[in-house]
């Protein structure tokens, strides 16, 4: 036990895991010992949460079993759509939105009473968070628009799903595939801020619904989600500038503008994330025959290799890629809660395994014995 | 930086506060530098919000003030009313409920689109999320009892104000009083699990909606709250044996039987809470001339003293104090987070004047290099 202040714990190893291996410095991430960039193209989203809760990847029936399980479990009970077209007729914020909604959702949960280390239920009860948050974000962003909710359908995989549901049109061409892998690279990526904040929730033995709704209130702070709208809000300011997107980013960078998208507090080399999003964002602005959004993507990064030791990270390339998707910005962070809860409920799911209660210390550095006076002999 | 697992981060200083201080050998407890001996019975939770809020007592004016400001924030949006009432008639988990509640409150704040660090935007959030939780927790109890809610009353105080809206009439003899005092002592006790939660949540700079609701979450797990639900069990259990309180406590420890109520991580000497709740206890068995509660808690604690190094922590007599008022068991752990919200505000308002994102690590002891297979080639 030391006595110095660890700020923001960095550095301070809390726990053991098996879940998701990073390597700043090399740029690699694994999930369960498998690279990224090996399955990434290849796995849908589905397969990765069998491989994050279970361990290793489904096989085929396993995954027909798994699959189907999910997506039976999207429709939502009457009374939450209420509850969305409620906030939906507040404006409410929509990661508001989701952190009110996956409270709510334990009320519907058969499994709500289970002792929260069983591991049966709480897979269950996995399921059903995972595939009824698209379908309540879908739901609230038509709401909000004024267009009446559309049903999920159970014969469609869960981005592409997302989609159909979100747009009323089943997705063709490339946008599925490009849906699912940015649910795939985001689903884990260690002890980030708002999984932390689940496995805090859960050390007490509280349950998985309180774990995800502490985990998506975390996110919803700038300093952790966000960050792919300011880039996206950076594309925009290039096109409505006219200016040549080289000549743009070279006098921003010179005017010492914060460039989003860019770095990372665990990546010292490029995100390997990125990669991938970037092909994502190119075959989309090719199938649409304009290619302007990847194009100015493309040119800030070689402008910011010139001049700094910053590499984009995973949010540089997915703000394009969703532009280009027709999904509104302001739910890029909830998009961003889809994939990642998958992470959550793992992390979760590990540390119930072998708990211990969550607890540090603060060091008081307060006034000591003041003398108390009562309100009537205050000044 | 050590590669040392800090399991459950014990003993490890995340932070300097000068809210609480804590002396768990001397068993001695402080706001701001007051022993709270000093001032349980002499400060209403008015008095300590203003205390942990703002540094220091308030004078008559300010507390006059203050006091109003809180009172007039008690009403909910009709909205509110209808999704508790939907929570009541789906029989949800008491601190669910709370936790759906306050998240739901941000749709309805005035200030929820203020910068997540405006001081006096926060404490009139805080305000408002003190001032509702009272009137949601006592609407949700009455409705699942089939009762309409009792709407505030703006010229009663904190305490006051709630029993009465949970029972529709105002409450007399001590009972106002020794709920008054049992939210003082409750409202900070430094970085327990529930308040880390809420600085994990507000280190990414999301808002106190987002904070609050993390808090109750964790709060709700069972190596959190709930202490004194477990034992009230027990006091209700000596009563329904019909056996001598010294011989049943007797048999049960020399059964093995775990005694809850005792011990605590941080004391190792008596909570200094419980001395006070204590007397609540026995004035409220004298008040209704049935003082049988109160008297199995002292042989419980006689019994204890003499057979173990365990002193009675604050969860120990507050049982039968709450139980004398004839409140619920299973919404203690809910009125403790009526008070102990007071706490967390005060925690993240410190916090966000010095924000550090709080992200850990985690060592990972899983495979590596393993080899992707597609999953029509899986067996």
């Amino acid at each position: 036990m030391s006595d110095e202040v660890e700020r923001g714990l960095e550095g301070v190893v809390v726990s053991e895991s098996r879940l998701s291996y990073i390597d700043g410095d090399a740029g690699e991430l694994g999930y369960r010992g498998y690279a990224i960039e090996d399955f990434a193209r290849e796995a849908t989203y589905e397969e990765v949460l069998s491989l994050l809760w279970n361990g290793d990847w489904p096989t085929p029936a396993e995954h027909d079993e798994f699959a189907a399980r999910l997506a039976a479990e999207r429709p939502l009970d009457p009374a939450v759509y209420d509850l969305i077209e409620e906030l939906a007729a507040r404006d409410e914020n929509p990661m508001a939105m989701m952190r009110t909604v996956t409270s709510a959702l334990s009320a519907y949960d058969p499994d709500a009473d289970a002792d929260p280390d069983d591991r049966e239920a709480n897979l269950a009860k996995g399921c059903r968070i995972t595939a009824k948050l698209p379908t309540a974000l879908a739901a609230f962003d038509r709401l909000r628009k004024g267009s009446a909710p559309v049903d999920p359908r159970e014969d469609l995989g869960h981005a592409e799903n997302f989609l159909y549901m979100l747009n009323d049109e089943v997705p063709d061409g490339v946008a599925a595939d490009a849906f699912d892998t940015a649910l795939v690279l985001h689903a884990d990526h260690g002890l980030n801020a708002s999984t932390f904040a689940a496995m805090v929730t859960t050390s007490t033995l509280s349950d998985l619904h309180s774990g995800v709704t502490s985990a998506i209130g975390t996110l919803a702070g700038g300093l952790h989600g966000g960050a792919n709208q300011n880039v996206m809000r950076m594309l925009k300011e290039i096109d409505a500038s006219d200016a040549d997107p080289d000549a743009w980013i070279e006098a921003a960078v010179e005017d010492g503008r914060r460039i989003p998208g860019f770095g990372h507090r665990v990546y010292n080399v490029r995100d390997p994330r990125a990669a991938i999003l970037a092909s994502y964002s190119e075959r989309l602005g090719q199938e649409s025959g304009n290619p302007k959004w990847y194009d100015y993507s493309v040119a800030i990064e070689e402008h910011m290799a010139d001049v700094t030791d910053l590499a984009p990270n995973v949010d540089f390339y997915s703000a394009s890629m969703y532009y280009q998707m027709g999904i509104p910005m302001d739910i890029y962070t909830p998009i961003f809660s889809l994939s990642r809860v998958g992470g959550w409920i793992a992390h979760m799911l590990e540390q119930y395994e072998d708990n211990r209660l969550i607890r540090p210390r603060a060091r008081y550095v307060g006034e000591r014995d003041r003398e108390f006076v009562r309100i009537d002999e205050r000044e």
